[in-house]
């Protein structure tokens, strides 16, 4: 049975997250594919992800899995699929993979970004795509507080309180900090991410960043793996899942 | 009567452009801003405009004026109007000009982008930001072809049927294309725009990145003053009216 490999982008704003959930009133992404999958094999499909993303946030390379029955060549996927997809999901791309390919548990990597939007007026383009902040961010002691978080940590001072990861052990291999016009990025390449983990990350670098916190009590935050020392949640809204990362086949 | 300028942007995705219509179906950009100033002051407000954007033509730098016997001071008509105006359209700045100013005629010039997104797979994020062009545009050949269009020309070739300006003649004084990643932009500053100028320039270089025109072929058009030996109009949603320029007061 061949087991098909989708990349997506999505523009998570009408959407509650990745997972289908009971009762949340609005759809979720992966419904919504496993619909259109059904749509055009008339099978029951359930497809595996790379992850869970939360309410609101925005893929530019979110990837699944599936086993069909259906005979299509592999590429022929995206086409079809985005003729019924709603136009804020789409197929980028789509390939075969080994029978062993798991979205989730073959991941050896991925890479997110956080966008804030660093202005005094509020931006009616980039309302549902990068957080506001106002007042004027201190770049340069984010990016110090951002050195202190890189590298193999015990995460659970930035884990939401709902994750349920055994390990909250993650290797974060890099964490950048860029002034990009009237954004400021937030970069992030780890192993794998605890929940919430980049948006309490993003948050607490903002957080530095408008003077709250200075860059080492970052440091103090890590060790004390406790979740009420460090900064607050960023909004789901600035949040991108860029890329994820698999071995070579 | 103190007369005030406002800066806005606003994603156009949701408007029948600027100005009001009747029966449109859609709001319009001018309707929804006055109908804010209104709840904000009782008054009847007419804004002037820098000028007309079509249908779904977004702006990071609409201008708009209007003379008001309400005493605000200036600045607080930005936090006062966007508490009342839907989330997609935003105040940037609000300030007091001298009685004469006028948005439309006190204006020398204006910048507009032009968004491409130049790849094989369609965008859920951009899909109402930029133009999708899925075959790879020849960069080389529109740079080229821009140059044919730089200074003061009749632009009679690119203006829509419908444009009701007298003089055809516009001072093109640069028109850059360049590629950011997967995208192309081409970024336009003239004294003034004819009616879909920008759309039909877009459109045309466009063509000649496919190839369907040579470079050279664009100055026969541009002397032809003939709209239909040009490009096809670019769509509106890959439009941004950037900024418009007044003297300094």
């Amino acid at each position: 049975m061949p087991n098909i490999k989708l990349i997506l982008e999505y523009d998570g704003t009408n959407y509650h997250g990745w997972q289908s959930q009971a009762g949340s009133g609005r759809p979720t992404i992966q419904e919504t594919l496993e619909q259109a999958i059904t749509a055009l094999t008339s099978e029951q499909v359930t497809t595996h992800s790379s992850g869970r993303t939360d309410s609101g946030v925005h893929a530019r390379g979110h990837v699944a899995n599936f086993l069909t029955e259906t005979q299509i060549p592999a590429h022929a996927w995206t086409p079809a699929l985005n003729h019924l997809l709603p136009p804020d999901i789409r197929i980028v791309s789509s390939e075969e993979v080994g029978p062993s390919f798991h979205a989730r548990f073959s991941a050896t990597g991925k890479r997110y970004k956080y966008c804030i939007l660093n202005r005094l007026a509020p931006s009616a383009l980039d309302r549902n795509r990068a957080w506001h902040i106002n007042r004027k961010l201190n770049i340069r002691a984010m990016k110090r507080a951002a050195e202190f978080l890189v590298g193999k940590h015990d995460f659970s001072a930035f884990r939401g309180s709902g994750c349920n990861a055994r390990n909250p052990v993650r290797n974060l291999l890099s964490l950048a900090v860029k002034r990009q016009g009237a954004f400021v990025e937030i970069l992030f390449e780890a192993d794998a991410f605890l929940q919430y983990m980049a948006r309490n990350i993003a948050g607490t670098l903002a957080e530095v960043g408008l003077g709250r916190f200075g860059p080492a009590d970052v440091e103090g935050m890590l060790k004390s793996r406790n979740r009420t020392m460090a900064g607050r949640t960023a909004p789901a809204h600035g949040l991108y899942l860029m890329e994820v990362f698999y071995p070579a086949p």
